[in-house]
């Protein structure tokens, strides 16, 4: 029962609260009542043993510690748990404790614990999503006309809104809201198969106390008990990666945006936000580097879940025992990212003067390829593409606007005069689809991907 | 173009055609041609400069080694391909080049060609994947009498039908189904944007263009273009590493049920398949080595998918380049892991007789859980359970059948008689749901998850 | 700070302890303290200041519920952590206070307080290997006649002494050491650099200073800063990864060796050790579960530490804050598998007539080669390879013994009689150099490698 | 035998042949015949054999294209390469043939020739890293009074010389040829153990014979054979992953510093390199594009040879099949980031003005510690800290000089005259000890860790 770091980037309280051993032992918990109940409903166990078991369900009942030592030689937590549970019982109604666990198997406890608890990390996730997908779109409506330099392989392009990089994130994220529900709807199903998922000792019963228990804990039930098949796990590990991978791109724009020589955009600064212990003019991009950390992490934690679903026949060696701290690792990450990035866009602090600047200083540079565009109807697009070739390595070389040295070139001028030149320079005039692009992303007409 | 490796293991003829060189040249001339029909609708193109490109489209124009060569320092195969398809058609009609790929970015034209390719690569893995279902299907039916020992934690465990086994590995890819059609159709989307994805040199004609090519190429318009949001082919990575991850459980399960030791279930052999330089006698596993490889793999290829998701702004730096050969070598893992699959289950042979003897070589003690549970009746579960215990210590130690020693313990005897002990140790009356679940998959009720 | 799990497979107390949050407090706390004396000794700070801060050093000042929570948004734990440590200083002494942390940026303090603890953390993994490697030592001499079957593609093949397989183990492990060695001379060295890796703020006493600082805390000064250069803690985790991956394959091979059907070879039962809760007769291989999860997991923690450390500049972001809870977790497993190994080898039952009843049951056929190689002299290779391969398909065709089937073919007879055969199907006949490569490995003369 | 890619930015052409089909098969031939050699050596094979195999040495005699296809079956190529070697050998002297391959196993041919392979390529590399620290120590030198913006978490600091960044760089790689030259001692020794590393079928003249063999391959010997034990090729692999990360700081230094917004430093520009198809202005940063696609590439690659590392009993089941192409692309990536990396340094153009209008542009902000430093020294650091945070915060909301705000602050002048200012606000007299840390590198005294 280790504490594991120092470090409060990496998860948020509620969601360590979702996966913490308390809850787990109160999952664990649940699942042994509902089972108890299913049993009593099926005429096995005596009436009125479930309810013996009732005051018990809080969890507090096992101590973590004691349990934690033996589940290292017993294999899992389930058998000294069950076992505690047991005595605990025994000594409210012996004849109840008889009962318990009676037609499970230890992964039948964990597991189905697990999906509990990814019930509530689920609507954790849900709740930070949807709530970022509104801030997404208020900031994409918002700087719809907010013009800054695009950028493309980290060199100055043509102009974009600013709205439009905010609404490319937000239709990432909504995809990512569908993988999400998809992958929560295959997950979130009970687990109970007893020792090799045939409900053997329950006889002709199992169905319809398995049937039961999921009522219980209102749980659809699944095909058959997947011990072996880990996929919906898994699928939910990937969901959650390529979540953090586009949260993780969102932080990778607004920390080069942040770049002191840029400085367009920028994290909220808060108190004690962001500052240097050694230069007390900085303010870091501290929730971008928490965002950055979890992409970093989550990928490597995803091919551990793919990795480990090669488990053996029933129930497998190693692979199950992979996934245990790996899946709620990356739920916790998840959690903080997503956090984090709310907060980056909720504050989010825009320089629209210095975004002008910046756009100024490639001195009509990034431009090239609207007046390459207009004179391509009158020379075709070969001759253009050449003619603004030279004129950019001249603007470049002598350090001049574009316009000087255009307006120098007598087949420009044959083509385009100074007002043409003017209007093609202008950044507001040279955003293509952008206003178009941000207004299906806002209205959200494809969403339904 | 250098030829990589003496394996054959690790793609299919098909899935390397899906992605050769050819291909990929052939689409990008397909793209550059719906381009030019667009422009030609739009009036920005004269009429008919898009017919006289058409006998350029089997893309065999290019010099494939010559744009490899150029494209390491023009930093990608895109500008050397549009040079050499400009000269090319510039012999023909210079006119015709002159609007050649306006409106374009490079990378426009090598992810719309990644996504035919994809298409393509998607109609391989469906149809192997309908093949390897169907194929389940008829072995799950086949073998829902057919018992062997379950087994958890690489011990033996009660007894299972091979047909739930198998119905548990069906269950399974028919989700995968669910999962690759959801991506699919996420990721199968035109790519165009232009410079920055504003279109912005196409002026306001940029939305009627992009809808013409994307009809040309019979390819849906995404909402915006997605140069730096790479969700879509991250998600058909995961996807299909899912899908390998349960093709390695499969192998994994078959590969340990052949061990000498074990020899219940074989892949088929053929002329040379799995025979030993060194041992004629062996039969080696070389259909599941195969497919284990992959399963080895692609936890990586997908992690690298992910951690490649943070491009920088309108066009990324390194990233989008780590997904040139990543996602083709993930295609090729699973559809080679894919056949794989489905020849052994096509081809599998079974042993029953040598199931049943590795269950009686046992000596009762997997289906203690029977009679415990038949004892829990009478004399509650932990005293039941305890009992058990005993018997089984005993049956080990000395290596005496389970049956032999209840018939001398006391407590047992007044529970059960000699032939509830018959009745109850007959693997065949231990298999509790199990038929029912077989049904459930079969019946594919729950298919529509 | 969370409580992560409740499982205990993961690490060992030792590990946890020497990544806790208390011991990194201590030494920040001591990279503190260790500086103002370098001040102190550079005439920087007054005589005496040092001393006053020694009360502190036990880190118990610091607050860990509210340092950790001002580091969410500080960025990271040094600032709140420093600006404890100030107030507590002032308290004492203000003069003392005002120089605390001069000269030194907050990852001079986080990373140099990790090299402390990853010397604490190597000692322990040291302590671990030779304990492991000595017990390797003993298992192997102990066992070096003692025959099972070689198997490879998980088919039975020529026999082999459980030494040969054990001492393999250890020719690994001792590599491991070596690189390990390396690798922790390289880790082991002081970090300070203040700001930008330049000690600019100490003017020219910056090499002075940090002389004095790595003497007071024992550690080797390395070239310049490495804020930002990350190889060694990489390399760190490689040779762990490495580690690992060897422990993995032993675990895999007994976890292998233990199942039902082969039985040769078990983990030490103990008290509650690998019990299963529905099946009382089963001795589940819980160290090697946690061993292989362990192997399943580290990997792709590696790629992360690797991934990690494309930082930018001077100091970066995301890819430092991506090792903070990766590399311990790193440690911790590696620590935990390495005393479940230790546990298995130390306690590991050898069943030789079960060994020996596995051989027989391959009916003589994993000694074809023998045969092959005693024909092949008089009637060349191929003929014999033939001639075997016949008569193997034909024994296990009519699963007949190979001898007897041999002793029907003429051309068999022509060359070797029943003696011959005899002999030559005799295990202990067929171990070619293996008592001489178990030899080479326990007298170590190769282990200079 | 696909042709994986059209892209060339992944390996070196001489990185492609050293992992080429033909020397894998001339390497796979050349093992065969020092194997021939060695059995006439030890009286087994009629002299003269090893001679009449001579002619076929070069390894053409196979038809790839067939090999290939039966590979896939027979599960490795050494198997029909075996076949095909016999047949061709029978043809010129059926004795000969008779004894190819004898003792050895298909894992034995295939893991010598990829050790063969590997020594190329090792040789590549040195030379590649050889050449690579030699620019980087010239440019260190050439740059050691070349100021620029230090750079923290993205945001200016402090300044720094660009010789520091580059000897920051260089050291690192004086690591990783440390860490190669280990690796590649390790990795280069022969593979010869038979079918179950006994060396079974030759009797008592294993040692001897293969002692031979690896003389005449001028490989060394390792203690036992290591078919399952693949530490050391896993080694290389991180090895070079080390090395790649660190490629990947390097190149994303420079793309960051070659930012329009930035432009400090840049590749070199050639004739076709990275100029954009559609914004002929551009000038793309190819080659750290090429280094970064590497560097994201390569540690999911490590995870994969640290997967698959737990290889079963003697001889392992998909373990092995894993490694065959990940080995070789970690070589591939990590020649092609080295070439680039050296081209990158090689050309390195440098603005040193623009450093310096970068520098100005921070308006002294980045040397508040310089002030607060000499403050410190009057009034104690949190007073000297207070003051500058408060002098930062209002130059920089004022958009101000910090000098200008100083000289407004009474509890500043009375400190600090205006002279003093000039000088601590000068970049070149606020760098510590880089100069130190430069020649420190340079001399390399610390080379031989």
């Amino acid at each position: 029962m280790s504490i594991h770091s120092l470090a409060s980037q990496f998860s948020t309280p509620e969601m360590d609260e979702a996966f913490s051993p308390a809850r787990q032992l109160r999952y664990m918990t649940r699942f042994e009542w509902a089972l108890l109940n299913a049993l009593e409903s099926a005429g096995i166990a005596r009436q009125g043993v479930a309810e013996t078991m009732e005051p018990l369900l809080d969890g507090t009942f096992a101590d973590l510690e004691s349990i934690m030592k033996e589940s290292r030689s017993a294999g899992n937590i389930a058998i000294p748990f069950v076992r505690r549970l047991t005595s605990e019982l025994s000594r409210r109604d012996e004849n109840a404790a008889s009962f318990l666990h009676f037609g499970a198997t230890s992964q039948d406890v964990i597991d189905t614990a697990l999906v509990l608890a990814m019930r509530d990390a689920f609507d954790l996730i849900r709740i930070s999503m949807r709530r970022l997908e509104g801030l997404l779109a208020q900031r994409a409506r918002e700087h719809e006309n907010t013009i800054l330099l695009g950028r493309t392989w980290l060199q100055a392009g043509p102009p974009v809104p600013l709205g439009l990089k905010i609404a490319g994130w937000l239709a990432t994220l909504r995809r990512h809201s569908s993988r999400l529900a998809a992958a929560e709807a295959r997950a979130l199903v009970l687990q109970f198969g007893g020792a090799v998922g045939t409900l053997a000792s329950l006889g002709d019963k199992g169905p319809a106390i398995s049937k039961e228990v999921a009522k219980r804990l209102d749980l659809p039930e699944p095909e058959l008990p997947w011990h072996a098949h880990r996929d919906n796990l898994a699928e939910v590990a990937a969901c959650l990666g390529l979540l953090v991978g586009t949260l993780g791109k969102i932080a990778r724009d607004i920390s080069l945006l942040m770049q002191t020589e840029i400085a367009e955009v920028f994290e909220p600064a808060g108190q004690g936000q962001g500052g240097s212990s050694t230069m007390p003019h900085k303010r870091n991009p501290v929730a971008c580097a928490g965002i950055l950390a979890a992409a970093t992490r989550v990928p490597g934690l995803v091919a551990t879940m793919l990795g480990a679903m090669t488990q053996e026949h029933e129930r497998g060696l190693g692979g199950w025992q992979a996934e245990w701290e790996t899946l709620p690792a990356i739920f916790r990450l998840s959690a903080a990212a997503l956090d984090f990035t709310a907060e980056v866009i909720d504050g989010l602090e825009v320089d629209r003067e210095r975004m002008l600047a910046n756009l100024e200083g490639t001195r009509g540079l990034v431009l090239s390829e609207a007046i390459s565009a207009a004179l391509a109807v009158s020379i075709g697009r070969p001759r253009a593409h050449a003619l603004l070739e030279a004129a950019c390595r001249r603007a470049v070389e002598e350090k001049r606007n574009l316009r000087d040295v255009l307006m120098e070139m007598p087949e420009v001028r044959a083509c385009l005069d100074e007002t043409d030149l003017h209007r093609l320079l202008d950044p507001k005039n040279y955003l293509g689809s952008a206003r178009i692009f941000i207004d299906r992303v806002l209205k959200g007409d494809y969403a339904s991907r």
